[in-house]
Parts: structure tokens; C-alpha cells; sequence
């Protein structure tokens, strides 16, 4: 896992150097893409991507951290999602007279609303609407980078678990995701009229107390029937 | 708006004047299909489709009915999507014990379970992923079509009305659209393995309270800030 010596960030060499760095960088970036495109984001092996590129693995992590970065990095979104959610779950994280929901729905309309960050996640839905290979790579990435950890936030798995009467957290964090997948989707794309003049307070305030329920509160394991 | 005599449907007559109207048919759901692409769901008119078919437009009238109907035949699906919302809307269409929300979760689904209706319903929606023109279209359907139908249903605007700290009819309508197109994005379209794996009933019970909620229940007409 060591950095190779020569591929220390080289900040006040000369040009040349850094245009190197940049292009590796580039290089490893557009492997990325193509092995998460072709393998989708579980199959994708940090190993694989170097040796396309032909670096070695040690300077991916390097250079990009994680898969989950990697994978953000190549994708060009702006943020790394599990790390808006973790803060946004963290204990502390949000002001006392809001439940947790409306936190976390006022949290990803946040990061939405900037037309830099929205862009790319609509590119990913975009590709995953049309295209089944891409579909798989969405699906694998939200399970593994968003889902599990949300899932396994604090005091989420302990409430979950206490009664086995109830769901799963894995499903309480699925359907969460399709709630906040349809905001975007007739937020930004189908710009439906009162959703999309809504602003992130009213949405916080509506879409909240789904979240709330989605993720802590009465979610039966199954229908009673009929 | 009488049906040209000659245009009567002709069952029992000989199998040239059948294939001659099925013809007629044909060509208005084609106009109607290119006229609904090119000017969106509310600028498309009877008059420019029967034009474009060369037909009068009581003729597409007697043969597809509404504008919603006609909209219906010519995007392939095979149900009225009003019709199936209002059956499950009216007072008495469901199970004393069954709760509006979990009720209209479980008849979109019953809808969705089966391919030869899904097919074409996630056509649109992949369409309006990928096309300003095709997104402005479905919004005008979903706006004037389901929504607002939904919005009028006998006991959700009473409700609504009631309090005007409440949010608006359209609104709770349109945030209820953005949770079942969240439901068939991750359960169709991303196969998100829980909401995949979950039954028609499981899901209702999960979700039918969030649509409850949404349209009868409370919903602050904006957030207290914060």
C-alpha cells in the first residue's frame, strides 16, 4: 500500500513534472471509467484499473483513496455521498428541533441544488435508465457506498433490530432511496410543476417525516395480508 | 362531433372494410404519437391530429375517445391510468380494513406487475430521462391525467381545504407521484435488491402510509425554517 516514491504529489516542481501527474492521474480516472462501465462497481477491482492504466495499485489508492472516491472522482461528482450522509447521521450533526428526515432530506437537496453536483447524478440516472449495464453499476454502487452505510448509522440498526416484527434495515435504507430517487427525478427532470416550485424547506418539511418513518419508525416486515 | 356514417365500426362486414378502418386507426395513433412528441401532451390537439391522419376529428373522437384515451392507445399502454386511480379512489373501492394509501400502492402495483404494462410505462419514463421534449411531455400527462384527477377525488381536497396551514391538493398529489416513480425506478428500472425482492404487499404496508399521509393527512403548506 506504499506510494511509489516517485509519485509523491510533487506541488513546486517544475511544470513538466506536474503535467505528468496530471496525465497519470487522467489516465487512471479513464480506466476507471471503463472498468466500472464494463464490470460494474463491484466487479471492478482497484487492481484491474492500474494495470489497465499501467500504474501501480498502490498509486490509485494514492492518488484517489477508496473505490467509493475513485468511483466519485471518475463519475466527476463533486461530492462523495457516504461522507454527506455519514455527517448528516452523525450524532450532533443536526440542530435539536429537527427530526432526523428532515435533516437528511434538506442535507441531499442541498448538495442537489448546486447545478455542478446535480449534473453528474442526473448522468448516472440517466445511463442507468437506458442502459442495463449501467443499471447494475448504479444499483451496486448504491447498495455498497450509500445503502450499507446509511443502514448501519448509529441507533438506525438497534431500533430496527429490537423488534423482529420489523423490516430490515437494508430495506428501510431501500425504500428511503426510492423516495429521494422519485424527488430527483420529478424534481429535476420532469420538472413536475408543484415539486418542482417547492422549496427545500417545504420539501424537508413534506418529504421529512417519510425519511423519519422509513428509517427509525413502524415498518412491518411484512403485510398482514389482503 | 357525430361519427361520419361511413365511419361506423363495421363488425359482421367483409374483411376489406375491417382492415380499412383498423388502417384508419392506425394512421391516427401514428399522427397522434408524432403530434404528441413534437407539442408536448397539452399542445397537441384532436383537430392537428386528425389533420395530420387526414380524418375528421369526430372520427378519432368515435374511434379513441378522450384526449387521455387517445394518449393511452397511441403510447401502447393497455390500461386508462385515471381510470384504474379512480376505480381505486372511490368511496367503497376497497377492503374496510385497508387504508387509502396501502390500498392505491397495492393497485398501481397490481398494474405494474404485469410486463406487457410496465413495458411501456417505463418506455416513457426512459424517454422523458433522456429528452427535454419527451419530459415535457409525460409532465403534461402526469399533470393533467393522474394528477389532477387525484387531486379532485371525492374527501382529499375537503381534507386539504380544511386548513389552510395545509399544504395544497396539487402538491400533495404531485410529492405522492414522486414516491411511486421513486418505487418503479428502483424496483424496475435499478432492481434495488430489497424493494426488488419485496412483495406487492410488503410494499404496501411499507409505503402505503407514506402516500396516506401525503394526500390526507398532515402536510404543513410550508417549512417553519431551520
Amino acid at each position: 500500500m506504499t506510494p511509489q516514491p516517485q509519485a509523491q504529489p510533487g506541488r513546486g516542481r517544475r511544470a513538466g513534472r506536474r503535467a505528468g501527474q496530471s496525465g497519470t492521474r487522467e489516465a487512471i480516472l479513464a480506466a476507471a471509467r471503463a472498468q466500472f462501465a464494463d464490470r460494474g462497481y463491484d466487479g471492478a477491482t482497484i487492481r484491474a484499473i492500474a494495470a489497465a492504466a499501467g500504474v501501480d495499485p498502490a498509486l490509485v489508492h494514492h492518488f484517489h483513496g477508496s473505490k467509493e472516491q475513485l468511483f466519485t472522482a471518475a463519475m466527476r461528482l463533486p461530492v462523495v455521498p457516504s461522507e454527506v450522509l455519514m455527517a448528516a447521521l452523525a450524532p450532533g450533526g443536526r440542530d435539536p428541533g429537527t427530526s432526523l428526515g428532515e435533516h437528511l432530506v434538506r442535507t441531499v437537496l442541498g448538495v442537489w441544488e448546486s447545478e455542478e453536483v446535480r449534473g453528474p447524478f442526473l448522468g448516472l440516472l440517466r445511463s442507468a435508465v437506458t442502459s442495463e449495464q449501467a443499471a447494475a453499476m448504479l444499483r451496486e454502487f448504491l447498495t455498497e457506498a450509500i445503502l450499507g452505510p446509511v443502514a448501519r448509522a448509529a441507533g438506525l440498526a438497534q431500533a430496527a433490530a429490537a423488534d423482529p416484527g420489523q423490516a430490515s434495515v437494508e430495506f428501510r435504507a431501500a425504500i428511503a432511496a426510492s423516495q429521494m430517487v422519485g424527488l430527483a427525478l420529478t424534481r429535476y427532470v420532469l420538472a413536475l410543476g408543484p415539486v418542482a416550485a417547492a422549496t427545500p424547506d417545504e420539501l424537508a418539511a413534506a418529504i421529512g417525516p417519510t425519511l423519519e418513518r422509513y428509517l427509525t419508525g413502524d415498518v412491518r416486515a411484512a403485510a398482514a395480508g389482503g
